[in-house]
């Protein structure tokens, strides 16, 4: 088997005597698979390096004393910036989560043009990588918005193959894919329409079958696309907060928390998380409910990511304006309201996790957001999910949440509020039935949703 | 026949020595209306008092000398802005337009909602004022977004009128629509599906109808909503280019015109009228086209509105940025590559459109955009039309315009030129075809299928 996604499971540093050392990558996707892959011997994994140091460590057989096979596409820094920062993140990312000024961007141009071509020419070289690597027959996986034009590109390579495509991202309506110039946005529908596609919801894999048929037209056949959603790795997360870096991050937690109703979020700083209002909606709590004052603290896992891009570093600002107001509002000498802790520290985001009493999920689009699953599958203090309509697992965990929505400040203000002042006993029923549905699908379910549909 | 909208066919001013003077109102649905309104002894207009001038001027009875029935609606300031400039103009005209810089806005917070209120109460204002002046069985329009709750409200207060509600704006998707609170999209919705509601083009009315049905749930029944799009008042056109001002704005363009080809546009200043984009268009045309260079004139009638608003303020900025980067560029002591004109002075915009050899109506999204059959209706050239394909007239004018994907600057770019190069027997047919499909359809058309379809 051979997955294809952008990010490897390892990055490649020198250690101080030159030597190459393997760190586990970074994202979601490597979080989730990498544990599965250790236990199949016949994983392949393809990914683009990602510096140079990758590319040199895999050149002195770095790989192969990996847990699993890895094979690394090497790409011109120009052509992967292209690829990687201006169409995959500028364009699609904020296309698909529906984050566009639309006054001001997109603007199709010229030098758009010269990108997209890049897009296609690295989704070329890993289809030509993959082509070149898979046995006859093999079942090859291909992962997410970075990579949309490598099903179509890999099958007219090798018919023989059995390849799916997953996207981990929302897809969005017709309307929104034809902001998109003409040929772009047929071409990604075509590529992903020729074959087996899945989404982690119900609802993102049937905003794609409408989408595709539209921007295709009724002479092409959109193949209908499948639903697998991702489960969290209990034991990974149980033997990190098992280990010593993590009983020291539990303390650490504990101390800030003192005796005080936590809430919760964990998040990479990204506009489509909606962190702003998640605080404004706190602010607005604790305006209305004097009585939670001193009594709550809002512990906040978000780290910075993508800071080279003027909307992130933007964003990161609007984040630190925000918490320093609520802050200054409320705190005393002896009080908080807020801790903001920026470390991208993953013991650290789960202790928090585990010690919550609410854990805020709120976005205003998200694929699935694993942390919906997660926060439920550790916590120890049977905490209440308040979560977003709009994240991809309220489809699953809906019943058993609090429901929040991500645009109304009132609304989730009232939703923290019910949260914490939930009786003991529902609380007590609401985790239990939440923990089920977050944990009833795991990593290997997902894979294996994805095997099978990828030989169908 | 009651006509219900926002602004008022007339204004009222006082005249240096203190009586009261009506002028006609802007926007437009008062320009469309007024000339039918004057043969229709049986109609009354029914508006907002927008100035403590209009409450007194009515109060004064200088109503009664007009060529038309006039009643006006007396606010409170304080409250009429919350209805009109926070509701209205920030959110509904935000939403429809898919103009919200989701990062950042909409929120809705406790100042939404007191907001909320007083957009509801303005709409009962009118229903109240309406159900008053209404004998038994009157039919009575309500026009666009200010006053979406007019209908439900004024039903439930006289179920024996024929009331029919007709929207001016594009519609939005259930997703977008979700963006509002809860009970607002709910409320929206249900006033609009409580009897007949119209739209300029079926793709508006579709998606209405999709949204409404999505929105209210399998309980609640939407009346299909109906279609009856505005065609322009080619009568008043022609009597405003025959009049003296009209004559000299002719002059005045011919001159600014000298004897080049002519792109066009008029607009007010507003982001889904895309005129920053536009403008990079004509930029990119004259770098790939270096024939063109001195041969061309961008003649663009721009009005600012709304200045008020920091959005409508920074993107004026943007517009004059834009054109003085273009006219650094290319331009020569002899030549202004774009000539821009923000008098706001309709027999100006009207001459423009006369002279002009392609006009421009790029919007990213627009009810209808009656500029785009005004153009072609009195344009004196045989001039082509580069229309969006997300105005709404392009349902009906799409076979004899030329297409622009508004986001697509290289696109745009190239329609522009494939319009400008356009042979002159094709230009000919075009044109000739174009104007049949301009004109088409009359004001008294749009306001007999209200009428009709009220009465259903």
């Amino acid at each position: 088997m051979i997955i294809v996604s952008h990010r490897g499971p390892y990055s490649f540093t020198r250690d101080a005597d030159g030597s190459f050392v393997a760190r586990r990558g970074g994202g979601g996707i490597v979080s989730s698979l990498l544990p599965l892959g250790a236990s199949r011997p016949d994983l392949t994994w393809l990914a683009a390096a990602m510096t140079a140091d990758d590319t040199e460590a895999m050149a002195a057989g770095a790989g192969d004393g990996l847990a699993l096979g890895v094979r690394l596409v090497d790409l011109d820094p120009d052509l992967h910036h292209l690829h990687y920062n201006v169409v995959a993140n500028q364009v699609l990312w904020f296309l698909f989560h529906g984050l566009f000024d639309r006054t001001r961007r997109p603007v199709f141009d010229i030098a758009f043009r010269a990108a997209w071509e890049a897009y296609a020419e690295v989704n070329e070289r890993f289809a030509e990588a993959a082509a070149d690597l898979a046995p006859p027959g093999e079942t090859v996986l291909v992962q997410d918005f970075q990579l949309m034009l490598v099903p179509g590109m890999l099958r007219a390579r090798r018919p023989d193959l059995r390849i799916a495509h997953f996207t981990h991202i929302p897809f969005c309506s017709a309307d929104d894919m034809r902001m998109l110039p003409t040929d772009v946005a047929r071409d990604l529908c075509a590529s992903l329409a020729s074959g087996p596609a899945g989404f982690h919801t119900h609802r993102w894999a049937a905003q794609y079958h409408d989408t595709a048929r539209a921007v295709l037209g009724p002479g092409v056949s959109v193949r209908p696309p499948f639903v697998a959603s991702l489960g969290p790795d209990i034991a990974a997360l149980a033997a990190v907060a098992d280990s010593a870096e993590g009983r020291t991050a539990t303390r650490a937690v504990e101390d800030a928390a003192a005796d005080r109703l936590v809430v919760a979020r964990t998040d990479r700083i990204e506009p489509s998380k909606n962190i702003v209002r998640g605080f404004l909606a706190y602010d607005r709590l604790l305006e209305a409910r004097p009585g939670l004052r001193g009594r709550v603290v809002f512990l906040a896992s978000v780290y910075p990511s993508r800071q080279d891009l003027d909307e992130y570093a933007r964003y990161t600002a609007e984040i630190n304006e925000v918490v320093a107001r609520v802050n200054d509002r409320w705190g005393t000498r002896d009080w908080h309201p807020v801790i903001l802790d920026d470390s991208d520290h993953f013991p650290t985001s789960l202790a928090v996790l585990r010690r919550s009493d609410v854990l805020l999920v709120n976005p205003l689009r998200d694929g699935l957001n694993l942390v919906a699953k997660e926060g439920p599958a550790c916590n120890r203090r049977d905490g209440v999910l308040c979560l977003s309509t709009e994240a991809g697992a309220y489809e699953e965990l809906r019943d058993a949440a609090v429901t929040v929505h991500p645009y109304d400040i009132e609304q989730t203000a009232g939703a923290l509020d019910d949260a914490l002042t939930l009786p003991l006993d529902e609380r007590a029923t609401r985790a239990s039935h939440l923990r089920r549905l977050a944990t009833a699908r795991t990593p290997a379910d997902w894979l294996g949703d994805l095997v099978r549909h990828a030989g169908e």
